[in-house]
């Protein structure tokens, strides 16, 4: 009945840290016994010793320190590639007599070892949470050890088969579900934090609001990523009427519309793996069968990159951003949304600029702003700009406030999301095609002109988030 | 509520044929657009497209006949192995310069690109289903076409990833279980068959019987394997009074010894990916854990090859053999097993012979019998030898009745499958070996050599059945 | 896991027995010993130890011969009614001072000691399952022993406060469902026999059939009443092709109807308690939300007293059956159904009379045809008459092939049944009024006058029948 | 998915209030029309019409205002006793004279009409819910409105049926439940108050901590009563420890003890319906059934009446309390229980004094205290009394600080409840007799005689709280 494991030991250390308090000393593996370990874990033959040697590795490991960590992976990147001779060999084996015999024996000289190596660590009990939560661990040392790289990419291209979409699971998410999960959900909320359990509530234990997450069957109550969903009768401006612990709640079969308000990953170690676009869709999908009023399926998401790139354009020679505009910039007080005189230019001159924004900066001939890319890639289409949709202090810092709506129109998912990747082409409401188009490039006039001119986003922090979302990882996305 | 999928389709299709005939006229897709079908499942850049893609395929492979899918496998063996001049100059660059970036470049380039297909028709629902399906077709396509061999190579790899140990779910197989899981448990007996309902019952719904199997999330209700158990008070002798259904049932708090009876593999699709080892031991640790009083756990098993053997050793000119026993052998009459004096000297006989036929006759280093070969490669040891164990026609002239135990004793398990991995020692029984050590290797008298002595065992059945057994596929095993 | 009760085992010993013969010696118990254990029941003070001996009488109950259950009831009967000197004191109180206090004074002393007995039984594991099958062989009894008649009647009250509708639950009954509850659905199938489980499944497993059944928290899983279900196209008018093994199933999103075929009570101890209605009702209800084409709601049901009627109708002086119908009746041939021009003459004759059977030959103002009686009191309306809707041996025999459909518009259902159980009023389609008014009474000609004129149906056997319908019994109903 | 229901409503009303405010604005119901809606629940003859006029009245009822609700109850009491013209001709005809028919026909006109009004409100879903939730409005009017009792007689006696033994499910409660339980967990919690979750996690999320409740099918998520248990390695003297959130769990195979620390009734409209004693000892062969090394199942138990029942003695003439300890209690500051002299006064004076108090201070022969009443009745014994067992200000307070330990020995407990129940013999430990004993009754010095003496407990708040607990209510038990 009460299921234990190696792992959920590993992650519950955690846990009942919080509660208790430290309770296991960690015994020390040396580094000698570690590499030793490492290199069991290949040699053994019989299938089950193999587990066990899985199992004692995962023991030593959870009771390592950080450097012993970095020890196992700096390890398994420098001595479990491909084995250099007998590469080369078949190498020049395929070249001397290419046949199907000699590309197979290629293909699994050119194997790295560590892949058998995690693939007998994936079939311990727990294992799989295991190597993700390594992934985790892997991933924050990168900046600092790059060649640590080849073992994410193999750890990568394992999860990829590991979590196919044929592995999801989605399941509705209420005040029927487990605390176990709803712990969880409180905690991974990126986007909207939820701040405790009323919130929590608030959200899912009411008749117009859903929240669905996809699960895995070897990561048990751990979800992979989870949306939220407003039922409502029109297509929403603003957040906080959404988020508001004093409204109406509605009829759900009254509601026209699904909004998805907020979307969080919940794996770091899934980074890279890209569940949002099958989440979305099912989601609708599955909405659209339960209440067949509704007609229409809307995120109302952030624009994350707005703010930063403004500041950035208003800074150029020639720009999108005219002289009034930068002059507002400039004078725009702390509590500027209240002040109405200027609330009233900001919504003249945002609007369009964040239509702009979105529609025409690119990098790679893609969108710059990671929720953009991210819903635009998904087949969505660019619907509402709205001014004034989050007036949080982190929504004016990072938008102006400014929020949009991508809809999703079921039918036009496919051609839409087609027409984005083959062609880079955008799905655009035509009011927002029009709003883009009343900005003019025009050059700016000398006085304005600052000491500096940034770079276009080089390895900002803005940069950085879109790289996260495009790849799936936890990110503030909707 | 009501599930369907492409591949439920696919698989119901048998399903409703058997209860209301053909319904569905197949619609005929040209070897064109099927090469075309199959191309396409690469070229398309964007996610979903690809998902729609992979189900058009399944549909339209469900819908060809025989010719038509040997014409995919065909394809996909010919034509969507790793590109050649990619993976040349990938090899060429690789020993040029090696480092981890061209090693890189030459794994990938080694993929055959059909793995590629295989992934992403395993994302589509119903996906792994079809996948499985689709290797036991190939599988018996294997002995005229040869060429599809790199296919096969190509999917068990897969699956072994697919279908790790950390997905299976053990569940008790008991009369609370669905009919839908049921029905496939009469239908995949392979041991000792199960007649009808009432049969099944006997062995599933009685205090003193268990069944326990091996599911995975993605086949749904379709069982992997599964093992049969019964509950008694000593080591068994003979298969007849455990199947008998005029026995009376005991108290399983007072057995002290569980019974594996029966292990049958269900999915011809899996074969080579081994899955009892694990089901034994995790049965058995279950087993002692609910009831404490169990000391014993050792199966009932077949000795498949012994007839076979014994005849050709009795034709060898030095032979284990002795000429009393040939003459026995010739005189046995059909009901001989009924006959008092004969039985007496067969038991004597046969004996012996067992026990030397399972520790002394193998092929590699390893026993020769197949099941024998199963259970002490899974760190069982030979535990007793038992004349007249199976008495049905089938026992009689497959073994000339003879059964054995192997016992699995959990502390030793691990040892004895190391010894036997690696050195091919057997863990035996004294009384066992003493058994086998009565049996004298002598020449025979000249009178009684055979016209033509046959190879030893070449690709006989008998062998052919070794090699799917020690792979994992359906089979008769315990 | 493997629960365990008093009750299972004593219900299990017949299970058991079909599969392995008598395994337990009853232990008696005498005479004496059974009056001081049922006193026992009473005496003691203690909760807990009431719940000892409560099991320990069931047990002793299950071990009883035939005669010694007899002598259970007899006793129950005779000495734990009221207690006649408490009840005479409490009445005059209450009659010397009528007031709230002697009111519930007279209440308590009123009511029979057995209630308080069949309470502590219930408390027991297992205990209202040995209570509903206790009174399943009560009720056998009640002919030859009226005297029993008051421990029926305190067992009927309690069952009726017991499984009152607010704890039924409704469960959809399929492949997926467990044996041990698939196997009780082919044991009750009343209407139309479930030969086996192929034909089970042609019931259960396709996509345009369904099945029903009420369940109750106390009774696992022994349903209480289930109902058959086939989706059609139109309004069926015979029984064969809804059964037929040979037939093409239906995309259930196509289909506008759904008819209830078959409706069977399956504890004869809960006879006189009623589910059928609700049960009709609540799957009406959810079919309708699950397909929203449908928009008929019908049964096909038998007609089981017509034969009998007609033939005690046709031997009156004066009658509804013409001389013309008269003779066709005395020249029916064994075989007639596919005699054409019989069958032609019969298909006029038969059809009015039908309806003029249903609507207007009545028992104390309701239909004497207990299905009639059970679906109009329902709510339902009679819809269509059809000649040759059964055609078995046994629909010949009782109903000359005659079926008919019932039909539940649920937003007229409440008002039908008003109507009916106020007024006696019955709803009927305009063309089966028209069917019944060309029925004529008429003085038959004197020739053809029977010897003997039967009452009108009195003491009959169909009489019987009718009456445990509408009270609910196990039945046939549909 | 989502069900709804009249009651549902009903109950989430408050629910939703402390969410989102006021919602719903109630529809008034004259006093006419409600007596007229009361009256109608009892003259359908139809079933399901009956259904629909149920939930009419229960819709009526929850927009009901204080004065609407008495009205109803009053309406109740007043109008729908037994008809008194009936009951009088039925009392007189059994007299007149008394027979098997005569009998039932007075049982059937003694029972008051609302009990079958309440039968028909039971069918409704929800409608027990609803039931239980005016039983407990009804049960506050009982002091202003004593002609109310009737009514509450009657459903409690209902409940006693409905809610008995057999219905109630046991489920362990933990992390893994619903968060719609654990809510109620942490609202129902009455002897050691639960401040939030993570309080609760800290009881139900590690290892040597379990909480089981009660749940009835037709309550859903509302448990009726539950337990919490700590696994321990001694039976402990104080509950700082057990609640302590700075504490090392330790592993529940290690425990030989399981503590009963807390026991909360939930539902006062189940007062006097009791279940504490089934609960425990349901737990209690559970643990000991999973956890082998389980030798003492005790709790650790509040003596809720001992300060106020000391100070009363102590202000007798002859008086158990001697001078020494009368001074001692005046003299005793705030914080006494850190002042060590006087700490080691009280602890000499109190054990004894405690052990005096439960075990000869009784009222009705049973014990005065009602924890000691609830437990000792349901078989325990007393085994040791604690100083400083609770040094909260409650604890202080109500008992001295003092705490004790009743014992369930399982084997005892049957012999114990019966020895308790028939002679008012309490089972207690040795040790706890000899404590007992050194207590003496003597006349105290007149210098210290009080103006006033309260009558022994007349009335009393404890009086009320021991009242509460042996009828079962929701209570502060263990």
């Amino acid at each position: 009945m009460r299921q234990t494991s190696v792992i959920n030991d590993l992650l519950s250390t955690i846990t009942d840290t919080r509660i208790f308090g430290e309770r296991r000393k960690p015994r020390r593996t040396s580094r000698a016994d570690l590499a030793q370990l490492i290199e069991s874990l290949l040699t053994g033959r019989g299938e089950s010793s193999s587990l066990e040697r899985a199992a004692e590795f995962l023991r030593a490991y959870r009771d390592l320190d950080s450097a012993g960590r970095t020890f196992v992976f700096r390890t398994l990147a420098a001595d479990y590639g491909p084995e250099p001779e007998r590469l080369a060999a078949a190498a020049q084996a395929y070249l001397d007599k290419p046949s199907g015999t000699t590309a197979k024996d290629l293909q699994r000289a050119a194997e790295p070892r560590r892949v058998e190596i995690f693939r007998r660590l994936n079939q311990v009990t727990g294992g799989t949470q295991a190597l993700v939560a390594m992934r985790c661990e892997l991933v924050e040392r990168l900046g600092n050890h790059p060649d640590l790289a080849p073992v994410d990419d193999d750890l990568k291209r394992l999860f990829a088969a590991w979590f196919n979409r044929g592995f999801l699971m989605l399941r509705e998410i209420n005040w029927q579900t487990s605390a176990a999960i709803l712990e969880k959900i409180i905690r991974y909320e990126a986007v909207h934090a939820i701040t405790d359990w009323n919130e929590l509530r608030r959200r899912i234990d009411v008749p117009d609001r859903r929240l669905f997450g996809f699960f895995h069957p070897r990561l048990g109550d751990e979800p992979l990523i989870f949306v939220e969903v407003a039922l409502t009768t029109d297509i929403p401006r603003a957040i906080g009427p959404i988020l508001s612990g004093n409204r109406e709640p509605i009829d759900p079969q009254t509601a026209t519309t699904a909004v998805f308000y907020s979307i969080s990953n919940c794996q770091d170690g899934l980074r890279g793996i890209s569940f949002g676009s099958f989440l979305i869709k099912q989601v609708a999908t599955d909405l659209a069968s339960e209440l067949p009023n509704l007609k229409n399926f809307v995120t109302l998401s952030p624009v994350p990159g707005f703010a930063k790139w403004l500041k950035e354009e208003a800074a150029r020679p020639t720009s999108a951003v005219d002289d009034t505009t930068r002059g507002l910039l400039e004078e725009l007080a702390d509590n500027w949304i209240n002040n109405t005189a200027q609330a009233k230019s900001a919504e003249a001159a945002f609007g369009p600029l964040t239509a702009h924004y979105l529609l025409e900066v690119k990098d790679n001939n893609r969108p710059r702003d990671p929720v953009a890319r991210f819903h635009l890639g998904n087949g969505a289409r660019l619907e509402q700009i709205n001014f004034g949709g989050d007036v949080s202090p982190r929504g004016i810092a990072s938008a102006h406030g400014m929020m949009v709506n991508y809809r999703y129109v079921l039918s036009e998912v496919e051609k839409n999301h087609e027409a984005f990747v083959n062609e880079g082409k955008i799905a655009v409401a035509p009011a927002v095609t029009r709003l883009a188009r009343s900005v003019k490039i025009a050059e700016r006039t000398p006085s304005s002109a600052p000491a500096q001119l940034p770079p276009p986003s080089a390895t900002s922090n803005e940069k950085k988030e879109h790289k996260s979302v495009t790849e799936g990882t936890r990110a503030t996305t909707a």
